[in-house]
């Protein structure tokens, strides 16, 4: 039975790194003592070792310790083995390219698919979507694929912004990208605003947080969504 | 002799398309009674038709007709025979995706670098860097390469933006993508802000506009660099 939360975000405004998250993940990893960390997103360009670390403090407050795929031989025994799996955020460009690099793309479906309990925020959160078509990020190095894991069966806007009221700025807005999406792709978006996100238990997917969250249908008009949303027939 | 403008953006807020340049390409253009328009970037989904009519009306103020590339059977030879070149704005991936389509990325860089008078606005302006990597668009389809036409030896990221001062939302900012671009890449970024743009005379490449613009090298910190600052030298 599947089992994942897909978070907007990792941080909020004034917020210490997953603080608002953490009663939720303390429930969501309860028969995990360690998890698997993804770092490859690499937020600023940090290294795999000190993201790692900043991950492992913050889930030390729940008493789960963490450890960094890169510390593993075997990328793809590790995966296979873990209790629990963690993707944090940076670039989604340099995460999915690792991805496909070191071979774990589809190793990581199957194994969330078969319900080993995965976390995701914003570029970890993309990728559970059919494809990173709609990241926000720049495209700093060239993945071999936009195929992402298709864990649900639409994409995943992550930090979706509303647009800026009063803005003289011209260029795109966040609706206007995903209506440029929509010309190209058939799937649905979900815009998740930060504070928001999705659990996906077996084959329910509710929204969560205190936001209405916004999907993109093509050809129609955006709608909001309250939280407790059940999204399952979205595709 | 190279001839080319690498405009921010076409339009200004409250200004008409192409408007607060049209003095400018007025001299730019003054041997070309005629230009060719690629429209391919396709802003808000826009067709070829349309787009490439909407960039009409703004030439005809300056008496200069326009042809959309997709009027021609051949666009190789259209590139090769053309007296002047504009490439719009709209989404870059879509855009590089189909200069590759149609096989003219060779061509088009040909064509510029013997002197062929080439605007680009936006999406137009990003290829003219060394690769399409600086570029804010959404990752609508997949092209077939990053690299694009190389025409300055530094990449560009139009419509720059400084950090919103207060801003709750906690998506990178400009600054920060830039700085991870770094981390895997070693040529410099121009941060044009709309209302700039260079203009590339033969070895000569200089700010134009009332702004400063925002410099980015790899390992050092950014520089505002003043209106006609020559940029010759970047690399």
């Amino acid at each position: 039975m599947k089992n994942i939360i897909i978070a907007s975000t990792s941080t909020l405004h004034n917020g210490d790194y997953l603080a608002y998250l953490l009663p939720e993940l303390k429930l969501f990893f309860q028969n995990c003592s360690e998890i698997i960390f993804i770092p490859y997103a690499r937020p600023s360009g940090i290294t795999h070792e000190n993201y790692t670390k900043k991950v492992a403090e913050a889930f030390a407050k729940i008493n789960i310790s963490v450890k960094g795929i890169h510390e593993f031989e075997n990328p793809i025994t590790a995966i296979e083995n873990a209790n629990g799996i963690f993707t944090g955020g940076g670039n989604t460009f340099l995460l999915v390219s690792q991805l496909y690099k070191n071979n774990i793309i589809d190793t990581l479906e199957k194994v969330v698919k078969n319900g080993t309990p995965y976390l995701g925020t914003s570029a970890g959160s993309n990728i559970c979507g059919l494809t990173m078509s709609t990241t926000n990020d720049m495209p700093i190095v060239y993945p071999p694929s936009f195929r992402t894991l298709g864990l649900v069966s639409f994409n995943i806007n992550p930090h979706y912004l509303d647009p800026i009221e009063g803005s003289t700025h011209m260029g795109e807005t966040r609706e206007t990208r995903i209506n440029e999406f929509h010309h190209f792709n058939p799937q649905p978006v979900v815009g998740l605003r930060e504070g928001s996100w999705l659990a996906v238990k077996g084959d329910s997917i509710k929204l969560k947080g205190n936001l209405t969250a916004r999907i993109f249908k093509r050809n129609e008009n955006p709608i909001e969504v309250v939280p407790e949303t059940e999204l399952n027939e979205l595709k």
